[in-house]
């Protein structure tokens, strides 16, 4: 059998671990080739083939990124090019495609599914949102990363006696902001599911200095929004040097709380680095296991589903199910934070 | 209302986020207080109580090891002293005791709750063997570090083209050596479930050298044993130093596998350093979890269960239940190393 | 005898060991005591005393921050209150100073001493810019942190085909960039002692792609500077928020990077992680021994004199000398790079 | 020009950089070639010779161990061999020789260049033993892990009131002890430099859990060795196994601690952890620099030296010298320790 692969969407911590179980799997479990499709959706309309044995993927289970390269998903490119798709993976003999992404490239698998194209999906999102699945790889890695990062904020902002707001990663689900603050006891946690009160926000940090406490570390996702009506989020326009300008929540926060409540406002971005590098050994094994049930599902024409992870086993569920809604924090979530902020 | 909380057995990374869980959701949460036992079972008996508040747990939650301290479970004196218990627990005016232990502990805690005391048990094990919870905290911290020294230990065997055994913890149960061993790539797992054959074992390691391969990890539970007629684990009797020698079985199966195989075998004995430091962001979110539900549950009156993880959700499971047997690694997971070690 | 101590300027992982360094050698070696000035010089005028004992600093060696709290040296306010100072060190029966700062505390005590206060200091400052002493603490904890991040962006550069810009500390001094770069294998190098050329920059870009490398790594000290007409760095003014707008280095020249060269780039600035958390073995190492010696040389009466590294000894310089000037990265040392970047 | 090169000894975090920067150095700054020779001296004698470009080197910055492989020395093979040394010198045309090695490599390379053979010397050494320079590579990676070790057993000695001996590399000298000590706050620290005496050791363990102390940590260099008259080290002799037993001295001590003292005494012995993986960013620059200046000093013709750190600076010292002796702790660095033990 002919197992094709590729990587589409942001990097994340884990993928080479998956590329490295899905060739593992397959040659010495099936006797099967795989070929590997370079930069995404993009790189497979374009025949960037490369194939894949063991020796490629021998030392990849510790490295962070993607051995393929990866390119954000152009779907429309995609929808326009099925024929070419199709030719692609004939020209290449490929029974099955295993796609690893998130929410784009898992729809535009749905997609090739019900166009009858072979597919197992594997869903991969930093960000943890995908529905239908308890976790996804690289996810842990991000919060150790971040409750590294928000555990050494903490010295400082008692030293200096500040507000530090940390911004982490999350556009559409607090599940980053949630867990990394819990980890490293922010006493506050901001997240798309839940809009901020600015004015809330300014009493909890007065109500800390006034008892005492020598800080306040607050942890915000990076698709945060304010109540309406209590803080305007502003699109930067165009600025000074001529740019697009972007200044992202939590430095419009900062110094609102700045301006508002006196005290001195610090605000730390962490970007990139929270989806680089080494897995942790959560991620490595989780995306070992969704690599190799997926090879696994390959070989067993279970197609049009992706790998998912149930309590401690590894599951499929169709793909079209997994990709109907993102999967944010839910409300009896939220509410077990009341004892551990503030 | 008044909660007693101790804590037994070995100590575990996450014991102090527990404590502070149980200790921030009881007051804040109920207005309650909450009395600690030092030293375990064996504390309470001696009546070492100790009261805690918000200011004592403040700084607990990145800090492993136990503020409480802990000793061994002693259950006979339990027994015997089950008057003596209720006493203590009078005369402080606890309502409900929460032990956080392992499973000398929570089968203390279940007959103790068949007694009338009423109890909520919180799981804890490095080994993650106790059963009818998916994972316990301390254990991904256990599998981090083990999986850090072995990626460590790669590059010394490659460069000198050893085999290289890395004894881990788990005295009934493989999962550290699984997981840690699919983390860092090991080529060989050796568990308590699947006693494993020497001669085997000296065939895959000819193998990998005839091909080319550079070096042998194998990861290896404490817990593991030979088939019987393949090599005798001996006790160590009495030594040349007149104490009791104990060899554990990475040592003794290096012996043979470098009288057997002739090649330079070095072992490992990651020992203490497993159980100790600061707890990973996924056990600092999970202890928090089982401490503030185990809150819950005694102020709601569920007595004589145990907190558990099943899938994403913190649940109750009756404490007899969960300590009638042990959860050790099903075939279905040891089936799936197949394709990853060898 | 009585010894006094205080922090002054940014926090820098390994205050909390000299401090306890301090208060171990005085105590134990002579018998003397110390008292602690909170809040830096600011304190010391507002007399905020706290005696400091071996219990107190028990548990110091790991943690960042300074237990004592620091605050930006206010020199003007100083000078103006040397007869407050002089009281509030008799009030408390100080003998000898020992203030723990970067150049601006240094600056204070080299003043105080002239005017006959016994003074011994201790060098502080991440950014490794104070002459006289071949390193400071604190300094290797910030290229550690730095390094990590940068091994971590590595992959994501790479799966992404990407120019990445990290902004470093040092305002004055290339030391961070300079080591973190060379230790994390970054292709391009800016510090403030050489001012660099945009074009220069954007053709090292351009071969790198040319001749198949997959992504270029650039290190960027929050000092650096083009050359003069090769790129106008602009002060942000007042922007849109209404806030004095701060845009750093890396981020203007990202922009003007992407513009000219035609490649995605992205910018991550580090911040505050490079100053917080638990200091390295390098850096307790360096401020116990500091301390240690401070404490010693503050017994001796060897007074007006800073702590100094001096190969592997701890030496003593006047005061005066080491503040005279900032210790740069000397061109033999940038010229060490030619062969590592690019 | 040809540059030879080759690894030699035990394994050392650091040994890539260093032929990274050789390689770079030499290619990028002269135009010449390097060749490796595999596997050490034997590997030399053996003709195991590899050309080594910029793309071969090009990942190995951050990699543990060697890419050449190592061997232990075999001086007496090599003495026998000189003429097949010159002659595969020879044949490749190696206008200078670059072994990278501890004490046994570079005393050979001393000889080799006294038989007019030109060479250029780089320590290796993770004990820190060779004299002549200040610091080696791989050093501050042992102290760096052993230091992380310890800060984790702390909190398991002190929930079980334990007294814990970590047994740490140094076999002639107590460099990695008496910095992972230091760093690590170790209650004792014993070295080769001065024999220990176990009822001084029985009585400041008393005298801490005494005082209401809860724990005992202390560090032990695999090369220290007790007083004569207060206990007596043991050769294992043959065991029960039919092994040549060893049994390090940490543990024998910890044997005898625990007769005499009547306390819990547990041993954990580090091992090769301590010389495998990513080297630190102290390391990674020091190895960097070592290999950049073997380079220079290799195509300027000062043969016969080998390059060491003084101070901050990169210098050149005559192998003679270097190999004359070892450089163990001296007394007036043993003596900083008296306030920071006990």
């Amino acid at each position: 059998m002919r197992i094709g692969v590729l990587t589409g969407g942001g990097d994340c911590p884990g993928l080479n671990a998956v590329l490295r179980a899905v060739v593992r799997t397959s040659v010495i479990e099936y006797g099967s080739e795989v070929i590997g499709f370079r930069n995404g959706w993009r790189g497979l309309l374009d025949d960037e083939a490369t194939p894949l044995d063991i020796g490629k993927v021998d030392k990849l289970l510790t490295r962070g990124g993607t051995t393929l390269g990866t390119m954000r998903a152009a779907p429309q490119a995609l929808h326009d090019g099925l024929g070419r798709t199709r030719q692609v993976l004939d020209d290449h003999g490929i029974d099955v495609l295993i796609p690893i992404g998130g929410e784009g490239t898992l729809t535009a698998a749905a997609w090739l599914s019900d166009e009858g194209v072979p597919v197992v999906g594997v869903p991969k999102t930093i960000d943890n949102d995908i529905d239908c699945t308890d976790l996804t790889f690289g996810f842990d890695t991000a919060v150790s990363i971040a409750t590294d990062m928000i555990d050494r904020l903490h010295t400082t902002a008692e030293s200096h006696q500040r507000v530090l707001l940390v911004e982490v990663m999350g556009r559409h689900a607090g599940w980053i902001a949630m867990h990394a603050g819990m980890a490293a006891g922010a006493h506050l946690i901001l997240m798309p599911e839940q809009p901020f009160d600015v004015e809330e926000i300014c009493q909890l940090i007065s109500a800390r200095f006034d008892r005492g406490d020598t800080h306040v570390i607050a942890v915000i996702s990076e698709g945060a929004t304010p109540k309406p009506g209590t803080m305007e989020l502003r699109d930067g326009g165009i600025d000074e040097f001529g740019h697009r300008r972007f200044t992202g929540v939590a430095q419009q926060l900062g110094w609102e709380l700045e301006a508002r409540s006196g005290k001195e406002v610090r605000t730390t971005v962490l970007g990139h680095v929270q989806r680089g590098g080494t897995p942790t050994s959560f991620d490595r094994v989780l995306a070992t296991r969704f690599g190799m049930h997926a090879a696994h599902a390959a070989h067993r024409g279970d197609f049009g589903n992706m790998v998912a992870l149930h309590g401690t086993e590894i599951a499929l569920v169709p793909l079209k199910e997994a990709v109907a809604r993102l999967k944010t924090v839910p409300p009896d979530r939220i509410a077990e934070l009341s004892a551990f902020t503030g």
